[in-house]
């Protein structure tokens, strides 16, 4: 039911997905009239792999967090986590109120054991055009070094299943390359980083900076959220800015169109390669279950991407794998109480959105 | 001398900037022979208004700030801040060591009476084609609210001054809109800027997001260094990747290359509006005199945009704006101790290049 555009949306990515993908099976939560409607628009409507379970309620993009937690008991949203918690479906993709969706996945599913604080992790392109992995993006605004070191731990481990890289890099995101550079945090971090380097259990390539994101430096970038938030959204405003300058100018007189359609490959190509849509898909890392946050413009082409991560996720066992990680790597966890799992009542005030609140006029 | 290119960019770039603007005087500081050399090359030999000072070392971009403020006492960097001390020159412009620029101003000028930090302030383009301001950039990598806030009446001053705005609008970067979104920094800065607004000293727009620093919803942005460094190489990093895509596929195949010579005026237009260049010349704000740096990278048309802003800075009289204005507005400046004036010593070694370690393969 999430996103700018609810099941208009959701419903036909998740047809096209379950056609294309016939291992999968998925489970339409929300409005049943509403979803109903939509399949049978889709042609889905008796679609054997395409299941409707009825929600009376919906998270709002609006709604406050004690809103998503204490009132809206049958929201979408939360009979989605439901079902992951009850180990009744793999995974849960959602196009809604990140900082709902983050509350709602801690309150009901838990953190993993040794995870303190669950990050989220988006893929941005890159120059040698495949993934740069960054993380956090808006689920901890503040961090201490050893939420950080967590972090490159979470993202270490989503890496290595997702995309079969037995070793990926880890960059600490920073305001230069060298060591003495940047905060106290960043500093510590560092330190806690190298030693599991020497040990042989993090390929810690060293500080990056914002730049390396782009250039795909390391497979995975590490910061804290607001940092992480910022970087995000400043490049989702910037992306824009060079799609209007693009568009504007190629319209702009009969020759530049011209010159358009007849370079129509080249145009097609650019705006393949430019399209987010192919990068949606931000991973709720370090819950005891897999959740995937779509972007909430998202059209139905890029929430096929995002169930297709939660598809992967699941095939490639993604969530055992960083509980094994975490479980290895740090087995003075242990012996910390579970504070972890104290609830979402904790921090969760601190959730942001990972997408602008400007979106709507994309 | 400073920069990836020397005197083989600031010259050209000085000459052509002179020939450009009557009022303009301009002392070229450095090695003597290389810049007569290219002086030379470029037909201004004997410009009446292009002076030469020789200055028998250069601070070079891996030079420690420690050499910049110790050893090279000879430097050009030292000796044209030098100038500007003893009021020979109303502002100073490099391509150098940005760390090693913001040490030796803060030694030698001193910063504004009330201002506990100076701060790097640069311009970036936006969907309304008029450039937003943002600071800081790296001279503060942690920064306390009363710091934050003394960036806004900065950057307020020098909006005013520049783009002849009396009441430019200020935007505070953070992870979300709403007043409770971000960490306590930001919180706390956002009150004091709304005491100022309500004051009306300032106008606070409230809390922006990474996006809108292009979407250009308002003229000022603050942020602490790390995040506006991180931001701004990350906006860097991404320009180059759109770069490399649109100039790849227009080049790959007869149609497209076809295409593109048709719509060459579109090209043109985009890679103009496009063009970091027209944006450089950042300000190394509160200090008792005008500092320009240019990006390392810059050509002669880029640098000679940071000549632009430095003479314009000069000419609007921007200094003494920003001493008034903080001056007014900060009355208790006078009360407390002139603890920024104890030197270029502390905090310097925070001070963080605003330009990607990576840019020479750019």
């Amino acid at each position: 039911m999430g996103g700018d555009h609810g099941p208009s949306v959701t419903v036909p990515a998740a047809v096209s997905f379950a056609n294309r993908q016939p291992e999968a099976e998925l489970v339409l939560v929300g409005l049943e009239d509403e979803i109903r409607a939509q399949l049978k628009k889709h042609k889905a409507g008796t679609h054997p792999r395409l299941t409707v379970l009825h929600a009376s309620e919906v998270v709002t993009m609006n709604d406050s967090i004690e809103t998503a937690l204490r009132r809206k008991k049958d929201s979408s949203m939360r009979v989605a986590l439901r079902l992951v918690k009850d180990e009744q479906v793999q995974a849960c993709v959602s196009a809604g109120n990140t900082g709902a969706l983050m509350a709602v996945s801690r309150y009901l599913l838990k953190t993993l054991h040794g995870v303190d604080r669950p990050a989220i992790c988006t893929l941005l392109p890159n120059q040698k055009d495949r993934p740069t992995y960054m993380l956090d993006l808006g689920a901890n605004v503040d961090c201490e070094p050893q939420h950080l070191h967590q972090f490159a731990l979470m993202g270490s481990a989503l890496v290595s299943a997702m995309e079969g890289k037995p070793r990926p890099t880890i960059g600490l995101l920073n305001v230069g390359e060298e060591d003495i550079k940047g905060n106290e945090v960043v500093k510590q971090t560092a330190e806690l980083l190298r030693a599991d380097h020497e040990k042989g259990i993090l390929n810690f390539y060293g500080n990056v900076e914002g730049n390396d994101i782009y250039e795909g430096t390391t497979d995975i970038v590490v910061c804290d959220g607001f940092v992480g938030n910022v970087t995000l959204k400043a490049s989702e405003g910037l992306g824009r800015f060079v799609k209007t300058v693009l568009t504007t100018e190629f319209k702009s007189g009969i020759l530049n169109m011209l010159g358009a359609v007849i370079a129509t490959g080249a145009i097609k190509a650019i705006s393949r390669r430019l399209n987010p849509s192919r990068y949606n898909g931000a991973s709720l890392l370090g819950l005891r279950g897999l959740v995937f946050k779509s972007h909430g413009g998202a059209d139905a082409y890029g929430y096929e991407w995002a169930i297709q991560r939660a598809f992967d996720a699941a095939k490639y066992d993604v969530l055992s794998r960083i509980a094994t990680t975490i479980a290895e790597l740090m087995p003075q966890a242990d012996a910390a109480p579970r504070a972890a799992e104290a609830g979402a009542g904790e921090g969760a005030g601190e959730i942001v959105n990972t997408e602008s609140t400007q979106q709507k006029t994309a």
